[in-house]
């Protein structure tokens, strides 16, 4: 199943995503899927219908938690060592935007990379659950650009600044409830060009783990989000670029890049 | 003026302080400060009512901003070099709980510790604001208690873990909305012994400056909360100790220690 949350010019809706690739439409439910019980309304709306905005699929009531250095070549690439532990940062909810919305370049940075990752969402309040246990947590699964300003994350002693920044973390297209993570395309692209291409087979820590450890550090609730880290292959982007992200499975989050 | 968040067995109220000290009552009001207007209700409860508890001042729905290394003798202490800007980090809005609540120690901890702070909640929405303007955009102070694992900042990169935890962060009694911040003593005991003793004109980077700061790496929204850093002295808190943190002109938040 596939939650879409989106507006046709009013208030934000949902619904699933229904249909054969090419022709799907947004099957519309009463309710947020989140907290409620839902129940289609019978309207349909057409995925390339002029009016239709697709929005971040989940606004977290409470944090996007982050991790860092969590597949090898990536670790490499950027000169560090391997974590005994997952490395966990946060992102605001202020920093979530959805499909399509602009990557708005910080005036502080001049050096701010994409890093494409799936993203956990939450579905239960979650709290010292084992690994055995923690994905029945787990709502479903959304793409997620874990954007960072490098040359902050390189002079700040801490991330907030780096990763926080509004419009850092974009999410969607959709959720996507029945995935089989072990071994998916993890990949992104800048203008078409293809620069990440990796595979969640190689996480250091699988989701599984990640969400059972982090449930021992502080309380998942449902809407939130888990970034697993991103494959090797992270660059710059500028104003004008459009930064594609993608896991297999779930889908494509395309985000244009705007410096105000 | 000072605004109470409190419960006498029901849904939260908001309510103003008023009174002379030790004949305090809370005087009820209808809505949240934060987000409406208010009108008196005429209920009066009294501040030593058996029914009465007073909770967090504000839940943030977005975040609580923290401020590390502020004070040159905490740097100094810690020995840690002063910031060439100020060194942000988030605590998410789970680890808020309010006066009298137990600071519950994690498992995965041996050494937590106070950190008495003052704190500052936002009342609009904020971004990319001047130090000369900033400080209208808050709408008043209480206290903090930037509960630290000590052990975990050492051996985490970033401190989510550290500083993030479930009861990580009380927050209270009450907010203070008429405060001059230039000069206020700081302070923290622990089962009645005097910890920390600082004041606020030993600030590296001011309240106005800080808002001023945080409102150009990410917009702050009503409720968000700043933790402006803590003064020498910090030490560790161990089961059965009664931690109390106080900023002069706001009041003293208490609360317990316990491990589950």
């Amino acid at each position: 199943m596939r939650i879409a949350r989106f507006t046709t010019g009013q208030d934000p809706r949902y619904a699933f995503v229904q249909g054969d690739p090419g022709s799907e439409y947004l099957a519309v439910i009463n309710g947020d899927p989140l907290f409620q019980s839902v129940e289609p309304t019978g309207e349909r709306v057409q995925l390339d219908d002029d009016a239709l905005r697709l929005l971040s699929p989940v606004i977290p009531r409470s944090k996007v938690v982050g991790v860092g250095r969590n597949y090898a070549a990536h670790i490499a690439e950027m000169g560090n060592e391997p974590p005994a532990r997952p490395l966990l940062f946060f992102k605001p909810n202020t920093s979530v935007i959805g499909p399509d919305d602009p990557i708005v370049l910080p005036a502080w940075s001049t050096d701010v990379s994409y890093e494409a990752e799936l993203a956990l969402v939450i579905g239960r309040v979650t709290r010292e659950v084992s690994p055995q246990t923690a994905m029945q947590h787990v709502l479903g699964y959304t793409v997620a650009n874990d954007v960072t300003a490098r040359d902050a994350q390189r002079t700040d002693d801490q991330w907030a600044r780096a990763k926080g920044f509004d419009s850092a973390c974009p999410l969607g297209p959709w959720i996507q409830t029945d995935l089989d993570t072990e071994e998916l395309a993890v990949r992104s692209r800048v203008n078409g060009e293809a620069r990440q291409d990796g595979n969640t087979r190689d996480l250091i820590f699988d989701p599984a783990f990640l969400v059972s450890y982090i449930s021992e550090a502080f309380t998942l609730l449902p809407g939130d989000v888990i970034l697993t880290g991103t494959p090797a292959g992270v660059g710059p982007i500028t104003a004008g670029d459009v930064v594609e992200c993608e896991v297999e499975g779930v889908g494509v989050l395309r985000n244009p890049v705007v410096r105000r």
